[in-house]
């Protein structure tokens, strides 16, 4: 039997073998904010990763997918404050040069150095203060929540995470963080993360793994319909554990898809809760629809609604929003089959409305989280998408971030 | 030559031989507010109809397409105030009882009337209240206004056109009127939209034309992504004018299309400016499109994308939002070919940045329409979307609209 715990304050360093840390490099207009973040393996390690589909891809993004295929990789050096995206061929020099100078600091080859920045696009890198601040970024096996304060924009929390899971050959640790509060939508969920393990797998399972984990979970996030051409999820697995490799098609690997499952979910359902102006998280949960394809497209587009994330702002019931917007979701709809819960309150039955205490109903939305769910009763298949609120705050946020 | 000319103060009941009038039923929160009306055509018509492509459709809906296709319009009965969608077969009757009341009083069958609801979703309609104000509504020739008046919801004001369109052969006019401030996108864009002309058309080519036209118009119109059960547009042609009935690929033919694309493409503008909460009106031209898809595509998702809104909301050139929104259009898109102009200043230009003055690019968004064109640089296709910018409103407008 193999058992998950969650590692009580866990973070990206907390599997053995990572070494994180972080430094101001002065990228960010709050004096000494962190904005320069590295992540380390001290040994060779399989590396997956998902990355934007959006077709403006930033120069990080490109000089790092590459990276990924050759299959070498062993660090991360990111930063915030500038997104190194719509800046041509110099971006793709600056984001070479970045990588380069990390690589020299841990003496691994360039081509070892995976690359990311977040922030503003369509403003040159400003390489130099990188490579000012880079010799004074210091590398600590408890460097984890450093590393994620660094990554961060418009967040309010670090978002991070850790698992222990315990098999009968021996345990290890599979930890993340994230970062991404606006420009969040599937595919991928405007972000950054990075999610590392000491367990050992071949590189090729590992993507085919992450792949679908992330089709499951970030791709099932949505704050504000963007996408951004920065969003680069990395996952790292360099056997410190020393248990065996983990084979497909095998029960080690089912726990590791769980754990793995766990990471990603716990940081999804934070992106979502910490999305711009959020005051409450949505999760919508489907079942009942003919196909995945169509319960994940309900999902996400009830959760992107903007009249269902207003009322939600507004504690309105207005349950209508909810199964209009599963009508325009592409997916198959019929009123007369579906059934809908809110806060487990059911609502809508069948071409029925069920009457309600709105009162009663307002209160039980005044609430952190939101539960939505939808039964479209056509199928067997379920899914979950998460999302949050739409307040006047990400107005706020997003008609001030400057340029 | 043909020419079209506005018409002052042109309405829905400018073309002859249509009438309108409107009353209040109290189905509005506001006492005394305009809240049923009924446009009406003197002499047979040819009429067509675009709907909704929502899988969850209003009674109203279900009720007139099935008698659009039937091909005897001649009168049509509009409520605000309840849109009569989720209300399951109860829903159907009310929406069949509402036409059948207003055919009683033009001594009309049944069929010949469509029937269109706007407001609030999962509520039956106050079907008693309807049957008590409809003998008191009073058609008129200048009825169009109070027409236009009675069919608001969160519209701050009514939209109304009308052409004059000298021929050859004589002269017609051709009218309309529209309402929809939220729950507006492609397709279609949330509203109710009503075209009237004494021209005379064979349904189907009216049929043909009005599909078109409405893709290049309604469809391309975008407030909040989200569309609604109720969208409906109706085209009503009398031959009122005493003219030779068009044909189709004839110069009037050509001549037609233009004026019904002046009066839909005046109609969406004013839907867009007039979107819940708006302060601006965004129109985006996308030129240089591999297809006419791709171009759609493109105005669609730059005129919908939350943090191009916020940033218009905000004056702030934040021209890196446009073209990550481009990016994940599903439109061919290459930043090494794109050129961006913002209000006719160029910003990008095939992967290089154009610097530029900050604060007086920021005094030239401080207007009531912003022009964002995008050069794809790939084909010879354009097309336009219009949308309107993101404020702290839309938010107030829609967390405090009660269910």
């Amino acid at each position: 039997m193999s058992a998950l715990e969650p590692v009580l304050g866990g973070h990206v360093t907390t599997p053995r073998g990572f070494l994180a840390g972080a430094v101001s490099a002065g990228l960010k207009s709050v004096p000494g904010a962190l904005d320069l973040g590295l992540l380390y393996s001290e040994r060779d390690c399989a590396a997956a990763g998902v990355f934007t589909r959006n077709q403006v891809r930033s120069a990080p993004v490109q000089v790092t997918e590459a990276r990924v295929r050759a299959g070498k990789l062993r660090a991360v050096v990111v930063n915030s404050g500038c997104a190194n995206a719509l800046t041509g061929a110099a971006g793709i020099r600056d984001a070479e040069t970045m990588a380069a100078l990390a690589a020299a600091k841990l003496g691994l080859a360039p081509a070892e150095v995976a690359v990311a920045s977040t922030g503003v696009t369509g403003v040159a890198l400003p390489i130099e203060k990188i490579r000012d601040a880079l010799p004074a970024l210091a590398l600590a096996a408890d460097g984890g929540p450093s590393f994620a304060r660094a990554i961060m924009t418009t967040d309010t929390v670090p978002k991070e995470v850790a698992y222990s899971v315990q098999t009968p050959a021996g345990s290890y640790a599979i930890g993340g963080c994230a970062k991404g509060s606006g420009m969040i939508h599937p595919d991928m969920a405007t972000m950054l993360a990075y999610v590392t393990t000491d367990a050992a797998l071949a590189p090729d399972l590992l993507q085919a793994i992450m792949r679908e984990t992330a089709d499951a979970t970030f791709n099932m996030l949505t704050v504000d319909g963007d996408t951004s051409c920065s969003d680069t999820l990395l996952v790292f697995a360099n056997g410190a554990a020393g248990l065996p490799i983990i084979e497909a098609v095998s029960a080690e690997e089912a726990t590791f898809r769980a754990a793995l499952m766990a990471v990603c979910t716990h940081l999804a359902r934070e992106l979502a809760r910490d999305g711009e102006g959020a005051s409450r998280l949505i999760e919508v949960e489907v079942s009942g629809a003919a196909s995945l394809d169509d319960a994940r497209r309900v999902a996400r587009t009830v959760a992107s609604s903007a009249l269902v994330k207003t009322a939600i702002a507004g504690c309105d019931p207005n349950w209508g929003r909810i199964l209009v917007a599963a009508g325009r979701s592409g997916a198959v709809v019929d009123q007369e089959r579906a059934r809908l819960l809110l806060q487990g309150q059911l609502l809508f039955d069948r071409g029925n409305v069920v009457p309600f205490d709105e009162a009663k109903m307002r209160s039980r939305m005044d609430a952190p989280e939101i539960a939505i769910r939808l039964d479209l009763g056509l199928g067997v298949v379920s899914a979950k998408g998460w999302g949050c609120d739409l307040t006047t705050d990400y107005v706020h946020i997003n008609a001030d971030y400057t340029t």
